[in-house]
Parts: C-alpha cells; sequence; structure tokens
C-alpha cells in the first residue's frame, strides 16, 4: 500500500520511448497492489499501470502472470492485458527493479459489496474458470494446503496467544484437521486465490475489471469461490455473515458454471482452508512486521471469526438457499 | 508521501452526492503532498483531486489558501481550484478529516530541469506575482525569518552534530547571522514559498499546473524566487550547482517582473534564509522521526550544502549574467 520506488518522470518517459503508446503526460505513485510500486501513467494516447516488483513477487513467475492475462484477455474477460513493447518484450528493468506496463482499468472498489454486486462477480468467476478451461500452463499454489503447517510452524506460540488466547492451539488443530479432510480429486484449473473486494473494479453493478493475479496459480476451482465467499460475504473484521451477499455469490456463480456434487460437499471444507490461508499470512506478518512499518498490518482474528462461522456450517446451509 | 486516512468508494461516491460533478468511476490513493492523503478521483464528467487534510495542515487557514487560488484562477494562473458543492461549500467533512475537492491538472513533475523549464518556471513565478498584485489577504509566514531560530533551538545538538560534526554551531551562527542581516522593506505579496520542482506539472517545456499553495503566505516576493532558485538550480545533494538554469530561471522572472536594485542586492541573503528554511525544517523532521517511520526523512545538509554556496556569492554573480 506505498510506493516503494521512486520513478522519476524522467525515467518514465525514457521507458516509454520503447513503446508505441505515446508521450508522458502524467504519472502518479499510487497507494495499491500486495508489496509492488505502482504508477498511473497517462500518455497522450492512453492510461497505463506501471508496476514495480519489489521483494514479494518472484520474477520467475512473471511469464506465467503474463500469459494467463494474455489468455484471459483473448478470451474477452475484464483483465488488464501486459503491453508490448515495439520488440515485443512486456518485461522490462526500472531502477533496478522487474517492470511491466499494463493497461489500465476504469472502475471502483467496494468496500461493503451489495447481493448485486456479489452475484456479478460470482459470475465474472466462473466466466473465468470457464476461459481458462484450454489454458495449458500450470503453476502449484504457494499459498495451498500444503504449505500452510510449514507456515504456522514459523510463527511464535506466545505472539499468537498473545494475540487471543489458546489461538495457537486452535490453529494448530486446525492445520491438522484440514491436513486430513483436505478433499482430493476436486477439478483443478487456473484460480485467482485473492479475489477480495479490492481486486474487483465496478462501474455500477457490472464487473469492469479483474486485477491483481499475483497469487493466481493451479488449484481447486472450489477452492477459489471458496476465497471469494470468504472475502465478500463478512463484515471486515469476520463477525457478521451476510446470507443475502452469499446466496447472490453462489448462485451468481452457478448461473454460468456448475459444480459437482463433490465440490458442494466439500465447500465448508475449502471454505475452513481459505479462512486459514489468510489467517497464517497475516499471523505470520503480524508476529513479523514492526508496528510502525510502511505495511499496514491486517487483523488475522477477522479470519479466526470466519473460520469458526465456517465451522458449523454444512453445505446445504450454503447451497440450500440458492 | 502515503494515504494516512482511507476512503471508500462508497463515502467518496456519497461526497459526491453533494456535488454536480458526476459519478464515480475511479479512486486511487496517491502518494503525493505534503503530509496529506490525496486521492485521484475520476467521474463520468472529469478528474480531481480529493485531499484530506492531516495534521500538518491547520483547517483555520485552508480558507486563505481557497481564496489565493480562487484569486489566481480568475486571473488566468494555471492552479487548481476547490470545486464547490451544489450548495457553494468547498469545505467538507470526510472520515473525521477536513477535506476538498480540487480540479486535476495533467503535467508531470521533472527531477532534473532543463535551462528551458527553468526559464518557464521563472516566467510562471513571476506572473503569478502580478496576478496577486490586487489580492488584498494577508496571512504571516509560519516558516518565515522570526521562525528559524526557536525551530532551531528545538533541534537537538548533538543530533545535529552526528548528522556533521560542527553543524549545530555553524547553523546557530547561521540564525544570528540573518536575524542581523534580513533585509527590510522589500516589496511583500502572497507567496507560494515551496516552489520544488514537484510543486510543477509540465506539458512539454510549458507550465501547466502550480500545485500545493500550503505553504503560501505573505512574505518578500524576492524570497519566493530565492525559494524556487534554490530548489531548482542544484542537483537534489545541493553539492552541484547548475549556472545554465540560474541563469534561465532568473532571465525568466525578469522577463515578466522586474526587481528593483534593492532585490537584486538582497537575493543572496534571501537565497541564505531559503536554504536555512529547508535545512531546519528537514533537520527537526531527521532527528524527530523515526528511520522507520510512514515519511520519508529528507537529507538536511543538501541544504547545508546550498547555504553554503550562497554564501560565496553575490548578487552580481547571479544577475550579472542574465
Amino acid at each position: 500500500m506505498a510506493v516503494y520506488t521512486q520513478v522519476s518522470a524522467e525515467t518514465a518517459s525514457k521507458l516509454l520511448a520503447r513503446y508505441d503508446v505515446g508521450a508522458l503526460v502524467s504519472l502518479k505513485g499510487i497507494a495499491e497492489g500486495v508489496e509492488n510500486s505502482n504508477y498511473l501513467l497517462e500518455t497522450d494516447r492512453a492510461r497505463f499501470i506501471l508496476t514495480l516488483y519489489e521483494n514479494r513477487v518472484d520474477p520467475a513467475d512473471l511469464p506465467y502472470f503474463h500469459n494467463l492475462l494474455a489468455h484471459l484477455h483473448r478470451a474477452g474477460s475484464p483483465v488488464p492485458r501486459f503491453i508490448d513493447d515495439r520488440n515485443g518484450h512486456w518485461l522490462q528493468d526500472v531502477n533496478g527493479k522487474k517492470a511491466c506496463l499494463i493497461e489500465f482499468l476504469p472502475g471502483i472498489s467496494v468496500s461493503e459489496p451489495t447481493a448485486a454486486q456479489a452475484e456479478a462477480v460470482g459470475k465474472s468467476l466462473a466466466r473465468m474458470h470457464v476461459a481458462v478451461a484450454d489454458f495449458a500452463e500450470a503453476k502449484p499454489n504457494p499459498l495451498g494446503q500444503s504449505s500452510w503447517k510449514p507456515l504456522f510452524e514459523r510463527c511464535d506460540a506466545t505472539a499468537a496467544d498473545g494475540l487471543q488466547p489458546g489461538l495457537y492451539n486452535d490453529v494448530a488443530g486446525e492445520c491438522d484437521w484440514l491436513e486430513t479432510n483436505w478433499p482430493e480429486g476436486l477439478p483443478l484449473t487456473a484460480v485467482h486465490t485473492d479475489l477480495f473486494p479490492d481486486n474487483v473494479l465496478f462501474r455500477g453493478d457490472d464487473v469492469g475489471g479483474l486485477i491483481d493475479f499475483y497469487f493466481a496459480c493451479t488449484d481447486f476451482r472450489a477452492f477459489d469461490l471458496a476465497v471469494t465467499h470468504a472475502a465478500w460475504c463478512f463484515n471486515s473484521d469476520g463477525d457478521e455473515f451476510h446470507p443475502d451477499v452469499s446466496t447472490a455469490l453462489i448462485a451468481g456463480y452457478l448461473s454460468v458454471l456448475k459444480l459437482t456434487a463433490e465440490e458442494k460437499r466439500a465447500f465448508p471444507v475449502l471454505a475452513r482452508g481459505a479462512s486459514l490461508r489468510f489467517l497464517l499470512t497475516r499471523l505470520y506478518d503480524w508476529i513479523n512486521t514492526p508496528a510502525d512499518a510502511l505495511v499496514t498490518r491486517k487483523d488475522p482474528l477477522a479470519f479466526h471469526r470466519r473460520l469458526q462461522f465456517y465451522r458449523n456450517v454444512d453445505s446445504a446451509d450454503l447451497f440450500g438457499t440458492v
């Protein structure tokens, strides 16, 4: 949520000279994205996002993200494209960082989604899953089920219990339970796995853009819906479930793409996994980020509350109302 | 250089409903400005800057800034206007902060100004001084000459000397010297006093915008030129003077507005004052800002080097070449 690497107008102009996209008119560092430096860059012909990749994104993964977005764009999905320079290169070096010029998509990210917006997101996610059916590349999920226990083992017990007494043992038990109960054999596909409201751009109630694919990978498509469900169907503290939003999100998805009976049955388990994944990364960041650092720490307990919700629902509670 | 107060799309939409400027299309927090939170806000009709005033700007000063910019805009200066809502109000409350919707001006800020750009800035500054000749409001300069000694007395001697041995005594001597030698009776006017390259928006070599008037006040007009000179005519470290940029800046100014013989004579003293002003605020921030805080600390010594430069020039060195 900050600009880490400064890019001058002169540097941006020099970069743009490699492209056929017009001359620089405006350049603003924006507070957006995972942990990259992002600039809103305007030329006399169009607007772009200039992204400099900081530590969190492995440059070796960039071709996967590029190819996935190119595939989705060709299929008509509302995703931003990486722009090629005159020599067909989409990957550049800017101030010692890997950098890309990316299509700008207008639209606003909502903070309190309505049912209509959730339905539109469900449809968009399903359309994305349809569009990647013939996307051949695979990439293991670095934050998938097998990563959770090792990540948890790097979290300090005292610090975890300082956040909430008993949290450490509760999460340890959940890691074990999910290891035992994680489903097998569900349909795999390219998934977003981070489709929070701030990664969806709306124009009115229509989805105008799906962005920030830097956690994209191959995993269960129903896990992607479970992440989206956990991200959209609660207040941000996670202590209020919004059943109308849940029903609309699932109905939107199912109106485009049917889930198998196995996927529906496994959904509460997948949603527990989705909650644990964000609980764990937030917990790790909470413990390892100084309170006054540049990055805003997010509350891990907001996903512990979601986890508790999903422990107490069964598939019929979520799919029965659709 | 960061967003301190989060504004959701819902909050921005609610705010826009008070205005006749169209509906929200895009909202991006931008890393810009003194220490306010700034958003680039786009509607279906135009683009704006939404500014939330954080601690550094005193809300009691906002009417002065508003009136000054309105005056300049009417006079044809390229400055952003505060936008009125349907009831004629330009000052709002957003998330507990005073906030204004401000006209967006395109253009880029240069990091390494050319002589042509400096000449254009000199002209723009002089035109601004001409345009405020009939601006009636006065506001003392809170960072003017009389503020420097009290500000310096709040800086720790050991910390200052830790930055550079002998700095504390050198700056103490400069405060005393400027108190004795500060000119009197020079022409006063409304001045910007912070016209660094990042506060000027260029379209090519033309000045398309002068922004960030939150240090504007009443002071010597030649002091405003001295600040601009110190800001534009050196590399950022302050150890390289660019004589061609200096000549162009001063020539640009004088082509629009003549300075008196007293103003020219006093210029090196004013420029020492301008250097001390930024040296002191940077020194104070350096000593009192944790190294890992949200705000980037700027090097005070960059302005100590400028100060040393101005101690060794006389008026003819700067004006003789024009």
